[in-house]
C-alpha cells in the first residue's frame, strides 16, 4: 500500500469520471450514488440506440449481469461493440452459477470481448472456473476448493484482474495477490455491496494505468469505508446511511490505518 | 401468539431461505433489502429462461404485480409453470382495482395457479371480491363493505390465506382470522412497506407447515419492527433506516410486548 | 413569495394528488417516497394497455426520459395520447444533450404534445434551446451562453414554464423569472434530485390554476427542504435520510425564513 495508491483516490474526486453502468434492475440507485458519492459521475442506458455515444462520453463501463435477459444481453453485446477505443470494462457476474443462462451469456461474453476486470463473490468466480461450488442464490455459497487458486485462474485464462470478494478479499492478476482483511457482515446484508463495488473499480480504473493497483485501491477504499461506518453505526440500516457518508468524506490517507 | 410461533423468525434466521421475487420496478432494492435483513436471501431474475432453475433453487416465490407489462406476464407465468414442487407462493396483486388490464391479469393468474397467500390493502382485496370500492392510485382507498367478510371471501374463494394490511391488519384462511393493531403511519407514507411484507411472508412461510401461522407472524414481526422504530425515529426518513436496524436485530419475543 | 402559495403545501397534503410518473429505471424508489413524504399518491406503470385508466386517476403526469428504450418511448406516446383532459404535464428530459436518440426523442414529444413544465439541468435546457454546451452525462456541466435567456427561449418555444436547476435555480414562463438560491452540493451528490422535484412539480401542478406558481413554490419548498435538511447533517447519507423528514415535515412558512 503506497501513498501513491492512495491518490487515485483523490484523482476520482478531481477528475470526477463518468462511468457507465449496464446495471441490474434491483440495485442502480444504489450504485448510481455510491458513484457519485465518491466523486464519479454514473450514468445509465437501456437503448442500444445511444451505446455508441455512451461509450464514447465514459471513462469507464460496467457491466452488472444481475438481472439479464434477452433484450438487456443485446443492449451489453452493442456496448461492447462500441467500446473501440478499450476503455476499462468491469465484469460483475452476479449469480452467474444459479442458472445456465447466466453461465452461457457469461462465458459468452468472456470469449468475445476482453475484461479489465472480473469482481464476484467465491461462488462466481468458481463457476467461472469450473469448479464445484454450493452456490446460495446471490450469496457467496461455500465450496472446498482453494479460492487463492480459482481466482489466479480466471485472471489467467481470461487475461484480466480478479476481485474475489467475502470475508476476505482476493485481487490478482494472475501474478500478483492482495489480500484484504477490512470486512464487516454488513455488507453481506446490504444487496448490492458488489455491484457497488464493480462500478467504483471502474471508476478507478479510468484514473489510473495499472489495473490490478487500481482494483486493490477501489477494494480498499470500499471496505475501509464500510469498516468506518461499521464502527459507527448502530444498525444495518444505520451503516447505510453511514457508509454512503464515509465514501464522500473518507480522506485516503485514512484508509492507511486501517490496514 | 405461540413462543412457538415465534420460533420462525429464529427459523428464517438460521436457514436462510431463498426467496425468488417476481419483482416490480419501483421497490426491487427495498425488498431485497428487507429479506435481507431477516435472514433470508433474495433473488430476483427477468429472464424467463431461467425460471426453472430460479423455481428450482428458492424456498418461496413472491410475485408482484406492481408494474407489470406484457413482458412480465410471460415472466410470472413461467416461473408459476415450473413451480411443480408447489412451492409456498404469495401474490402481490398491486392497485389492481385501479385498471382493468392488472385485473385480468390477476384473475388469470388466481384461475391457473395455486397461491398460498394473497396479500394486498383494503382497495386490493376488496377488487379481487368484486366488491365496489373507492381505490386512490396505490393506496388503500375507501369504502362501505365490511373488510373482515371481503378478505374470508377471497381466502375462501381462492383456498388461500389472507393478509389485508391497513391500520388493522387482517389475517384469514377462511376459518380462522388473526386481526393485528400494530400500526403506523409510516408504513402508508413509505412506498413499498406491502411488497416488503409480501416477500417477507414468502420467507416465513417457506420454514413453516402453516401458511396462516406463518402469515400472522410475519405480520406481527413486520409491524412489530415498524412500530418500534416509529418509537425512535423523528420524521420519515429515519423511520426507513431504524426500520431496517430493527428487522436485523430485533427479539422474536420482543414482538410479544407489542400484542 | 406570499402566503397564498405557500398553502399550495397545505393543499398538497389536504387533497393527496396521485401524480402517475413514467419514471426512468435509476431513481423510482426515491421519486415515489418524495411524492409520497410531500403528501402525494405515487403511481407508476410499464403498460400501454393501462395507460388511460391510469391517466384517469392522475391528478398530474411526470415523463422522465432517463432510461428510454424503444418499449418505453411507445408507453410515453400512450400516455400523452390518452392526456385528453389535458392534466398537467412535466417533462424531464434527462442528459437529453448526451445521444442523439434522447434529443430526437424529446424533440419529437415536444413538437406532438403540450408540456407544461419542462425541468432540467443547464446542459439539459441548453440542448432543448440549440445551445452549445458541454455537458456531462447526467450533470449540469459548463458552458458560456446565459442560461436566463437559454430558460426563457425554451419557454417561450414550447409556451411551458421551464424550471432549471443548479446551484441557482431559474423558474420562467417566458415573461417572469423567479431567481432561488437555495442550494446545497448535497443535490448534486445525491442522484435523483431532478426526478424527485419534476415529480413534486407535477404535484403543485395538480392544485394549483398557476403553472408558474406552482413550479416557483414546488422548487422553493424541495430545495428549502434539501437546505434544512443540509443544516442538520453530518454526510450524505444523513442528507438523504434528513430530506425525506422534511419532505414529510417542513412547515411552509418556515420556507419563507429560507428566502
Amino acid at each position: 500500500m503506497t501513498t501513491l495508491e492512495l491518490t487515485l483516490s483523490e484523482q476520482v474526486r478531481q477528475q470526477n469520471p463518468v462511468v457507465l453502468t449496464i446495471t441490474n434492475a434491483v440495485t442502480p440507485a444504489k450504485v448510481a450514488d455510491a458513484l457519485s458519492a465518491i466523486g464519479a459521475s454514473p450514468i445509465m442506458s437501456l437503448a442500444p440506440q445511444e451505446a455508441n455515444e455512451m461509450v464514447t462520453l465514459a471513462n469507464a463501463i460496467t457491466i452488472n449481469l444481475g438481472t439479464i435477459n434477452k433484450e438487456q444481453v443485446e443492449e451489453i453485446t452493442t456496448v461492447l461493440k462500441e467500446n473501440r477505443d478499450q476503455k476499462p470494462v468491469v465484469l460483475d457476474p452476479v449469480a452467474v452459477g444459479a442458472s445456465q443462462y447466466r453461465l452461457t451469456v457469461t462465458k459468452n461474453l468472456l470469449q468475445n470481448y476482453q475484461f479489465t476486470v472480473i469482481r464476484g463473490n467465491a461462488g462466481e468466480i468458481a463457476a467461472l472456473a469450473n469448479v464445484n461450488w454450493s452456490s446460495h442464490g446471490i450469496d457467496g455459497g461455500s465450496g472446498q476448493a482453494n479460492i487463492h487458486k480459482i481466482a489466479k485462474k480466471v485472471a489467467q485464462t481470461y487475461h484480466c484482474t480478479v476481485v474475489l470478494t467475502g470475508n476476505t478479499d482476493i485481487v490478482t492478476d494472475g501474478n500478483n495477490e492482495f489480500i484484504n482483511h477490512l470486512s464487516t457482515n454488513y455488507f453481506i446484508t446490504n444487496v448490492g455491496s458488489g455491484d457497488m463495488l464493480s462500478s467504483i473499480t471502474a471508476a478507478y480504473l479510468s484514473v489510473s494505468d495499472s489495473p490490478y493497483l487500481a482494483a486493490c485501491t477501489a477494494t480498499k477504499f470500499f471496505t475501509a469505508a464500510g469498516v468506518k461506518a461499521a464502527r459507527e453505526a448502530t444498525g444495518f440500516g444505520q451503516w447505510q446511511v453511514k457508509l454512503m457518508d464515509e465514501l464522500t468524506t473518507l480522506d485516503p490517507n485514512e484508509v492507511l490505518s486501517f490496514l
